[in-house]
């Protein structure tokens, strides 16, 4: 897995060149290669591979997922939005770069993603207008901001489902979207019919979920060391989550219900990568 | 040209749909459908048109651009950047839906922008991926957002390049991109050849100068009501543009030296729409 962050984050420094005007280059770039645990360009590469495709025609859309994932965290940073002053241990971007500049980094970056696929793809046109169809169906306002609008609309009371539909669409969007948005185009690079494809689509469903419940948790019994951003933030704004609408117990309890079908389905696959993310964050749970 | 808008504010309306979480589709919708003139999708179809090309198969580009151009104007009169509190007349988005509303429907607008182009155009994959090609290419970093950033930083006296160098790049990029991605993609959907793209290109690239001086003159000299935005707003922010950089009578000047050489070019071409907008940005600046 260490070999796939190396070279990902290699790329990653690779396709964000900082030309003039230098300012917007320099804050696309700084969240976007802020360590992390690259999950999801993992799991679009590692999609690709263990269904049998060609892992490197995979790296320019892993990174272009990096990208919009990065995005989607400089502005929920933002003031107007979750106004977080850290993001993986170092201040966010608009701390460094400004407000106007940070909007416009995530406005670059959103833009740029789908180019990086289009330009540096070596695959069919058919193919990589697929990928660009996932990226732009799911980072939009029908998946990821849809998550993102009800996030903010709940935390001020505002909900037009009920608490636990409403998180529900949270999560399956805000979070749940960009997993299936790596599985499901590292599965089209490597050709997956529809019958593997609806497989993956029920992976990346449940293990968006599992991840989002560990998430919640870990936010409520972390430290600020360990997660590089504020801490009991959530539970400070009454913001909703597993943690707070069902208890801790219950959400662990939800936690392996999900996994525990990630793992009925990755056990079919040889992904000792996939296998090993769902172990470590099964074990940290275990574990508390 | 009436029925062309008629038939763009028309498909505007029926591509965005109010559904649920209906605040991010409102506040896309908002902004995209207030009143304008549609310069950007007409000049698309009508490029198509006046190519040879089918004019109903652009219409999803067309929209899509006019989508991007909202989606510009949303995020810049953001607080945090011009702080403008109204456009066409009624009061920006940010006034309306929240700040958080703006920033995302802006993102929203962006991703659904050329998911639009990829499920309604019924053209070749091929042909589809050039024109999401050009909508990455034009909308971002390496041109759009560039002239934002440069005009950003220009207002604030912070400058790289020279002042006349400075306000060449702004105006090329963040007003002569969306014309340039307006006719190309149109060009791109009558199968132009490489020679017609080149008169093409150079058309919009003088086009968008001589627009953007049009518009930094009628800031000065314009009122409200027919600008429907704040008026003078450059001149009192001390902000760079061709009226305060070179004076008015050589801004003019100006204005018609680029005007010309899209006369020159569009007389080749059997377009009365295109030699009517050039005509009534004349005659107007001719007027004051």
């Amino acid at each position: 897995m260490q070999t796939m962050i190396d070279l990902i984050d290699k790329k990653l420094d690779e396709y964000l060149p900082i030309i003039y005007p230098e300012d917007i280059f320099k804050a696309m770039k700084y969240t976007v290669t802020l360590p992390g645990k690259r999950l999801r360009p993992v799991m679009c590469l590692e999609t690709t591979r263990m269904l049998g495709g060609d892992m490197n025609k995979a790296i320019p859309t892993a990174c272009a997922i990096e990208m919009l994932h990065a995005q989607s965290l400089i502005h929920d940073d933002l003031p107007c939005m979750d106004n977080d002053d850290f993001r993986r241990g170092n201040p966010s971007n608009h701390k460094v770069f400004g407000e106007a500049n940070a909007v416009l980094a995530g406005d670059a970056l959103l833009t740029f993603a789908p180019q990086l696929i289009i330009e540096k793809s070596e695959l069919s046109p058919e193919t990589v207008l697929k990928l660009v169809h996932e990226f732009t169906k799911w980072g939009g306002a029908y998946a990821l901001i849809a998550g993102q609008v009800v996030d903010i609309e709940s935390e001020k009371g505002k909900f037009v489902k009920s608490p636990e539909e409403t998180l529900q669409f949270i999560h399956n969007n805000k979070t749940g979207a960009l997993f299936k948005l790596s599985m499901r185009t590292g599965a089209i690079i490597a050709n997956a019919d529809a019958e593997v494809m609806k497989e993956i689509d029920r992976f990346a469903q449940n293990f968006g979920l599992a991840f989002q419940i560990y998430d919640d948790i870990m936010d409520e019994i972390s430290s600020f060391e360990e997660l590089g951003k504020t801490v009991g933030k959530d539970k400070n704004s009454g913001k909703l989550t597993y943690a707070s609408l069902y208890g801790l117990e219950e959400a662990k309890n939800k936690f392996s219900s999900h996994i525990n079908i990630c793992y009925d389905i990755i056990e079919k696959y040889d992904s000792e990568i996939i296998s090993g993310i769902i172990n470590k964050l099964s074990s940290r749970l275990t574990g508390v």
